[in-house]
């Protein structure tokens, strides 16, 4: 499925750019196309990271996602903790040995997830305290803490703790400003937390929706010195148009020689805009959710499987892909396994939104280089891929 | 993962034997090798059927199940009648055009899922009458509408329609005589309404766990004049002994050069039982559904994985197995895949499953033509493979 692809990372020489580099290789105004070298294998940026939270792909194995051209693989530090516990992991060879996904691994910090899923979560100074909703004991997750776990899962990249609470409420600015502000401390506190040095750990900006707060999260993030930066707290409901200039902005404070994250996000039209802003690195659950929905990404936009136009559709799914199952499936079969539930129809449909995906990825980063990224952008956003709400 | 087998089914010469045939190779005692040719390829046997329900294996894609070894699918008749609909399936060229498996498929009759799933169902001379569960309509399902509706799917095995009940209670005896002579009168009516001459048709013999109604339903549907005769009505709790005693009068009754098909059992004990009583197909659940419950067939007997004693077990689920799950993942990741609720540990899972069930025929072929069928049974017997209740 994969072409070799022209400018791709080339392979290390002795000598050559240490285990962990990042290297900027072609510019088309702010979009960049580049090299991010890992222990495990170098990813050709900008990238999009399949989400694992528990370590796979929702039914999707390894070496399919090879196939459909994904590199790094985001899995979730609080899911790992919970279930099976990092110990287990570490003990049977970190996140490479135990998975089956040999190549690099992003680990997010785990705050995200203990403060928005355990209900329970109270956040002070120290750290986040919840109760675990595996046997209901408190739990305590702590800068020191992420950065200790995410060392044991042995990813390539690991992210510092963050705060992150949604903007509006009447002291919603306040708590927007003391949400970045600890941040900030914590960020310090991670840094000083690492024991790795085969491990890249990326500070996170915050500061909602505000510009001079992010740029000002951006600057005194880079201060601190992280070996890659993220843009965190977004997507949660701001215009798309608005969170683009923020990121932008954000980016202008920035290392010109990190590479930046874009947290999260999101439809392929995010990711193009990202790119334009000047991000390398994306994730989003979007097209495996999407998938198991029956909701396939597709050149002509969305397609709804559970639509009764399909039923005897003997089409492939999108006519345009060269992913295994546009090659071998009808829309009429993926519809009636969705319509049966049978779990086919997600794994499916998910290797294809993969791809979709993945090939966005490629096109916009061959596009980098041929100076015509542009055109990739004006041709995905008149696509109006509307997503689900 | 699949390597020829000496003694196959050799390629169709020009002039030879019809598109549908079957012909004993090998015999050790009552176990015979041989081959069945359907239009859509040949079958070698004994063979063991995956269970594709709604015309998918749980999770598996079909290229998965042909590197597995699985040479013919079963689907579900009534399953697929309710949902998509057969008109749907013919109109995308049958179950071959619209699954992806392009090889040979067998359908059962129906008759089984619509009076043990549709509970309201009634059984009288026409036929069986239910509420369709998709929409709640009365529906009726006739011999001669299973016959054409298994035409309609295109399958190259179908059966026929028969009546199946419980042995037991008051008038046990009773229901179970008119059962079989029941399903003799719609047999008849069965091969009287067949319009297909590509499709083979197969006699189902009745007669609950008596042995003089056996060996009368085996001699009169065998006078009836099927392509190949079935044993229905077993697996319902009778002792695994008596079950193969039944099945190997029965056999006697039957012509010697038509395929036979032992319904719905079972464990590889089973299969093995069922081959020493002459039996050529199988199908079963139980590879796939037992994977999906975390039980793992080997060699040494069942693996099962939420036993906390695999949580950090680094070994693949057999080592002796050549499977793709086996050869990329171990223990404590399927473990914690389940454990999490992934539906890629059912998936991993159901194909070694499968290909333990699948390498037990090919070795039971190599073992009939080689003279020591009876050594295999018997290592079998010794393994005590003991089902979940």
């Amino acid at each position: 499925m994969q072409a070799p692809e022209p400018g791709a990372c080339r392979p290390q020489q002795p000598g050559g750019p240490p285990a962990l580099s990042f290297a900027v290789e072609a510019q088309d105004g702010a979009a960049r196309a580049g090299c991010l070298r890992t222990p495990h294998g170098a990813v050709e940026t900008p990238a999009f990271m399949p989400v694992a939270t528990y370590g796979a792909v929702r039914g999707v194995a390894p070496d399919e996602l090879a196939l459909a051209g994904a590199q790094m693989l985001l899995a979730n530090t609080y899911h790992l903790h919970e279930r099976p516990g990092e110990a287990v992991i570490a003990g049977c060879g970190g996140l490479h040995g135990f998975t089956g996904w040999r190549g690099p691994w992003l680990t997010d910090s785990g705050g995200y997830q203990v403060t928005s899923l355990a209900g329970s979560a109270r956040v002070d100074e120290d750290g986040v305290t919840f109760a675990s909703p595996v046997d209901g004991t408190r739990r305590q997750l702590t800068p020191e803490g992420a950065v200790a776990i995410q060392e044991a899962l042995g990813s390539d990249v690991a992210m510092v703790l963050d705060e992150c609470v949604p903007a509006g409420g009447d002291d919603g600015a306040a708590r927007v400003r003391a949400a970045m502000d600890r941040t900030l401390r914590w960020a310090e506190r991670s840094r000083n937390a690492r024991r790795r040095d085969d491990q890249w750990l990326f500070g996170i900006v915050q500061g909602g929706t505000d510009t001079t707060l992010r740029r000002h999260s951006a600057r005194l993030t880079q201060g601190l010195g992280f070996d890659g930066y993220a843009h965190g707290g977004l997507g949660l409901g701001e215009v798309a148009a608005r969170r683009a200039e923020l990121v932008a902005l954000s980016n202008e404070e920035l290392p010109a020689d990190a590479p930046r994250y874009l947290m999260g996000l999101g439809r392929p039209l995010d990711l193009v805009d990202g790119i334009a802003a000047g991000v390398d690195l994306f994730d989003c659950v979007m097209p495996t959710r999407h998938a198991r929905h029956g909701v396939l990404f597709t050149r002509a936009g969305l397609l709804r499987l559970r639509n009764a136009r399909y039923r005897e559709d003997r089409l492939p799914p999108d006519p345009d892909c060269d992913c295994p199952t546009c090659a071998r499936f009808s829309r009429a079969y993926l519809r009636h396994l969705l319509q049966a539930g049978e779990s086919l129809a997600g794994r499916l449909a998910s290797l294809h939104n993969l791809r979709f995906y993945l090939r966005l990825m490629q096109d916009a980063r061959a596009a980098i280089r041929a100076g015509r990224f542009a055109a990739l952008r004006a041709e995905v956003a008149g696509r109006g891929d509307d997503p689900l709400p």
